[in-house]
């Protein structure tokens, strides 16, 4: 493909993408995974305005807390209100794409087919940490694509939790009331990253009291008088405090630059140095060394000072 | 250390270096090795003229071939017709400096404390190769510290071989008589690099049949015409065909800067991205991403192609 075939077909996958075309999304994503030539052209041209615009809506919490059935409802309230909702799921596990949607995220096939919803499951493979290793562009795309909110479900494992902190403008840990029992070991940056706690299954034994005590610990007197975390209480899989939750987090804004602007530099600082990379030539370099060495006139240090 | 103490530093360090003083130049190696502050403005003022015109002598061959001996009686003809000469030990196997000089470099012993010859052991663990990570540095500080020929010996083990004939601008490879029998199986890799042959230990039987048949593959008859390796009989032991070896060393000369610069690029590539990177501040990367989002202004595709 020329530089000119690519970028006709960047531009209008791009086109073809804003308004709205499932299929040009899936190959948008695609040429990102696959480092298609045109895809640094596609990301390069995506507005500013709806990057910085869209929140991303992170889930994280242990196996088993119902994060699936827990997204499911909240995607139902979304849709409700009439907005249009991309979701990431994130499987650690998962060595191939799409095998996760066999498992537990079957709870959210009903949703495939909606005209106002997008699923796609990501492996984490490839990632230093524990999230998908191209999942900053992929949810940029999604912002352009036209989507108010972008959901990211991932199991609470190794750095993904960080990670999420770092890509979501709203973080919500999933946790259960069996959780309770635990929670003064609970890993501490669980308590960092948290904008919102949810305890599901809140029908089982113990719910009540669990956020009581969540609450108490994350009240300002107990954290040098900052906001802290909210706390709710659900029942995702009776639908049961759902929509006071989908209240809150329709809210969600890019609020936490700080904190978001770790990963985006983690991220670039990555991109910077491939590029940098990719722009020395091994062959230019022998060449011009080549060259020098002829000349009787070569000093190692200056040469790469000089480059 | 401030900049102007490192600048008074390694100018002095320089200037001590090159009118011969041998405890500056091990001071200088070791800064080498250790990257002290000043070290890169140390190797940046080396004089370019020196770093081209002083011949690197390589020495690798199998162990057992005696290597060690056959220098010790080179430097002993160079020594004699006045030069000053350089040597490096290049131990793959010895984890510690210097910890082979209990070994067989114990030969090159009556040479430690000769005004003419300076001897320096280097373990070869931190390169990627078989030889030591920072050779070419400091094979120019010896160019610059005033030594005429600097010697170079190392077990031909791993990338070693491949890595000397970059470095080297006369390549020496030492058999003894038995490997006659696998000079068909010899690694091709050996043929190639050798500016010349040395068959040691000329006292035991087939060594002038080996040196024949040397002889005739490297004829130019089988090598396209192309000058081919030379082919030297000594008997290191007893100083056999030493003069003759050691007249033709003497011519050494920079002579291949294609195949030389190929190992200096690589040299020069690691060091232009590892710079490159030292460049990227992660923390400036951050504040200038977190000002960005806050001004809801920020495509990271764009970001990092004006960074």
């Amino acid at each position: 493909m020329s530089q000119d075939t690519e970028h006709m077909e960047s531009t209008r996958l791009l086109q073809d993408l804003q308004s709205g075309n499932r299929r040009m999304l899936a190959r948008g994503i695609s040429w990102v995974e696959n480092q298609v030539p045109g895809y640094r052209e596609l990301l390069r041209a995506l507005p500013a305005d709806r990057l910085t615009a869209v929140p991303v809506i992170g889930f994280t919490g242990p196996p088993g807390a119902g994060k699936s059935t827990l997204v499911d409802r909240i995607i139902g309230e979304m849709v409700s209100k009439g907005h249009k909702i991309a979701v990431l799921c994130v499987d650690p596990s998962s060595p191939f794409h799409y095998g996760a949607l066999l498992g537990d995220r079957v709870r959210m096939s009903n949703w495939f087919n909606h005209p106002s919803v997008y699923i796609r499951s990501l492996a984490s493979r490839g990632s230093l940490g524990g999230l998908h290793a191209r999942i900053i562009e992929i949810t940029d795309l999604l912002k352009a694509a036209g989507f108010d909110y972008i959901l990211v479900e991932t199991v609470g494992v190794g750095q993904s939790e960080v990670e999420i902190a770092g890509l979501a403008d709203t973080t919500v840990v999933v946790l259960v009331p069996e959780a309770g029992d635990e929670i003064q070991t609970m890993k501490a940056g669980l308590m960092e990253i948290a904008d919102v706690f949810v305890v599901n299954k809140g029908d089982r034994p113990g719910a009540d009291l669990f956020v009581r005590n969540l609450r108490r610990i994350l009240s300002p007197d107990h954290n040098n008088g900052e906001r802290a975390a909210e706390v709710f209480l659900t029942t995702a899989t009776s639908g049961g405090g759902i929509d006071s939750l989908a209240a809150t987090l329709l809210l969600s804004r890019s609020r936490d630059h700080k904190r978001k602007s770790w990963l985006l530099a983690e991220r670039a600082y990555q991109l910077i140095v491939s590029r940098r990379m990719e722009q020395v030539s091994r062959a230019g370099l022998r060449q011009k060394i080549s060259e020098a060495l002829a000349a009787h006139d070569f000093n190692l240090y200056r040469f790469i000072e000089n480059y």
